[in-house]
């Protein structure tokens, strides 16, 4: 098909005709339908239905150092817990604080404490007038959302195919003392897909903060979850690199098993310096009896070691990979040379990003709901919800099973097209 | 034996010796027993070993309302366990929410929400200068950890028979803004056993409090934990009684399956007012992206309904009554009529409460652990760990097992009865 650029004012108005009859009959069949949350489809979620068997009645519930996995105590996690979400982060176990079902809840929780009770001995956020953090974008809402509740002014830093630009973070960084943080999924990021580069994640080590209890907020969220066994991008240890930059206490490194065993009955972990270690231990002695070591233990019996781990994500590959797929050769084959859009590709992750004309995001989202498919609300990948663009989409194909994916996505390529017609006759 | 008061300077001098020796002859024996904190033993924790075996890999894992318990979603718990939850408090499940493993964390939580973006509409409590709680002591050494760790200023509420002292909190509260919160465990109090009297539980709901975010911080821990079949105490509905006086947002109720199924490994649950589980649930979507249904799932198949929790609370009443009852045994025989020390024989919970001479009760604790048997330290069931009287000790029966729990009340009494007489000699 030419260029939707290239079409003139009658071709333009022909072709809506055409997209808008067939979209009235798409309509018409009352799809139901969400691409909207990173969420794994109940067919994928049952390759880690083993995980309910490795414990029964006649366990011994015993960690490696001989802590009884049913009574309080170990709050930090068990050592063989704490060694299996190291190897998910490429870290080692020292550096490691094992949590409960959720990294999110980790994430509010040290932006909560860095607010009541500062870092390291600085000041607590609430005493201070202005914080800010740095996001780039587009990125994922719900960090978006815990700095925001926290009046957290943030500031956007536009993504590059190699990471976040670092010559605007670093200007940033060294030059404004109320900069606290900065968000990043640095690899298979949500929602484009990008794995950060060595020099970019060498320069986030590097960084020369004016402000002592600046934090890189580092969401390994996507460690091991590869689409492709021949094809993975790989990241430097963010730790290591900052412990080498002299730079040891500024990241906290945070992942779980959200998406490995089971989203809300997995575990949580975050990695960080000595010294850090030792203020989160501090205060988890106020703040909890400790988590949930039987499900530790649950993860370690089943998952055994790294090993284990990726041969397992392999399984959740053969179902993500195919619907990725299918999503990209619609994309492909529906908007390829049409200039109305573009995306990458991901070799990970949980999303494709969507890039319409600029002005046409918010529209076709609403024009997708109207005919039953919901994605990811427009804006929601920008903080406050606003893409000052309105332009970026976040496509989330894993919750659909296969056939609906391919109905909700023929929609989406459908509503692409009709809104860039209509913007493209009002731009003429 | 005779009272100790009533005996002269060579009479206590002769019986310090005795004891001295009996001491010194214990002390060789290189004990190294635990009574500091209330822990199930392992013995214990075998009564639920079932819990293990109602999942496995054959199991459909959908909540009574179609909810997939295995993905995201229902963050407010599943409504089998809200049921089950409110049935532990005396409520109804709408207002429940359930949370993670821990009521600590729970608490925790809700106090950094209030000291971080206030209650219902009301101002921030880090944009105040000073903040009040009110402790019934003794009490709870982790609920006054945390209003500590928030610069929170704590003001001793003595316990009656029946209760706080109701006159002394009515005061307080319709008197002083800066008085935001109480800590209460109204049923089996920790450390006394106290269940608060149907009047106090109505004086509570009736408080006329001076600041609009004053709440009742109704820590429900031992609802179910009686000792015996047959003599067991109820307390009024908080919640209820709270609506019925026109105060329904005034209580935070809290409880948890710590000590009914796994210490970290259970179920937390709050129970509070429509317009408070409002505010919880929305700050509860920027925090989490849920607690674990999949073990809210597993406790309600396991003990199904309130009768099958208590049945299964009559096995652990059936190890816990002869530890409390050999501790009891103990007491009066050694100490009975000597005048150096009283104590409650509680009817549930997990403590006895013991008063020795004023001053005495550290070189107690001291002379205890010299001798390899650890207490609760001293002045830990009083806010900033000062007990103005020197005199409370918290005893904690269930960890040992029987056999070493009579060696540690043994060698207990034994130091009682030397520090009192140490001191009586001192104030001759």
């Amino acid at each position: 098909m030419k260029s939707f650029k290239e079409m003139n004012k009658e071709e333009l108005l022909e072709l809506k005709g055409e997209l808008e009859n067939k979209y009235n009959e798409e309509k018409a069949l009352g799809l139901s339908l969400d691409m909207s949350r990173g969420k794994p489809s109940s067919t994928q979620l049952n390759v880690s239905m083993g995980l309910l068997d490795v414990l029964s009645s006649s366990s011994v519930l015993k960690s490696e150092n001989g802590v009884d996995c049913r009574n309080y105590g170990a709050s930090d996690g068990i050592p063989e817990a704490k060694k299996l979400m190291a190897d998910i982060m490429g870290t080692t176990p020292d550096k490691v604080i094992v949590y409960g079902n959720a990294s999110l809840n980790v994430m509010y929780d040290t932006v909560a404490r860095s607010y009541t009770h500062g870092i390291l001995g600085s000041t607590p956020w609430c005493k201070l007038d202005t914080i800010k953090f740095l996001c780039p974008v587009p990125g994922y809402d719900r960090h978006f959302a815990i700095t925001e509740r926290f009046g957290i002014e943030m500031i956007n830093i536009p993504m590059t195919t190699k990471g976040p630009d670092m010559d605007l973070i670093e200007k940033y960084v060294s030059e404004d003392e109320s900069i606290k943080g900065i968000w990043c999924v640095p690899k298979y990021s949500n929602p484009q897909g990008i794995s950060y580069s060595n020099e970019t994640v060498s320069r986030f080590a590097n960084l020369k903060p004016a402000a002592k209890d600046f934090r890189i907020y580092w969401d390994n969220a996507y460690a091991i979850h590869h689409l492709y066994e021949d094809n993975q991008d790989e990241i430097l240890d963010i730790i290591g690199e900052c412990a080498r930059a002299g730079n040891p206490d500024m990241v906290f490194e945070f992942s779980s098993t959200s998406k490995v065993s089971f989203p809300g009955s997995g575990v949580a972990a975050l990695a960080t310096s000595a010294a850090n270690i030792a203020e989160f231990k501090d205060q988890l002695t106020i703040q909890t009896i400790g988590h949930d070591k039987i499900n530790q233990l649950r993860h370690v019996k089943y998952f055994k070691n790294i090993d284990g781990l990726n041969a397992h994500m392999k399984k959740h590959a053969d179902q993500m990979r195919p619907k990725f797929e299918a999503v990209i050769e619609v994309l492909k084959n529906e908007l390829g040379g049409l200039e109305i859009g573009s995306w990458i590709a991901p070799k990970g992750g949980y999303f494709i990003s969507f890039e319409a004309l600029e002005g046409c995001a918010k529209a076709i989202v609403a024009k997708c709901k109207d005919a039953g498919v919901v994605m990811t609300n427009a804006g929601a990948t920008y903080p406050y919800g606003k893409d000052p663009k309105n332009s970026n989409i976040r496509i989330a194909p894993s919750f659909p099973e296969p056939q609906e994916l391919l109905q909700a996505t023929d929609l989406f390529v459908l509503c692409v097209k009709i809104v860039s017609v209509e913007k493209l006759l009002e731009l003429l």
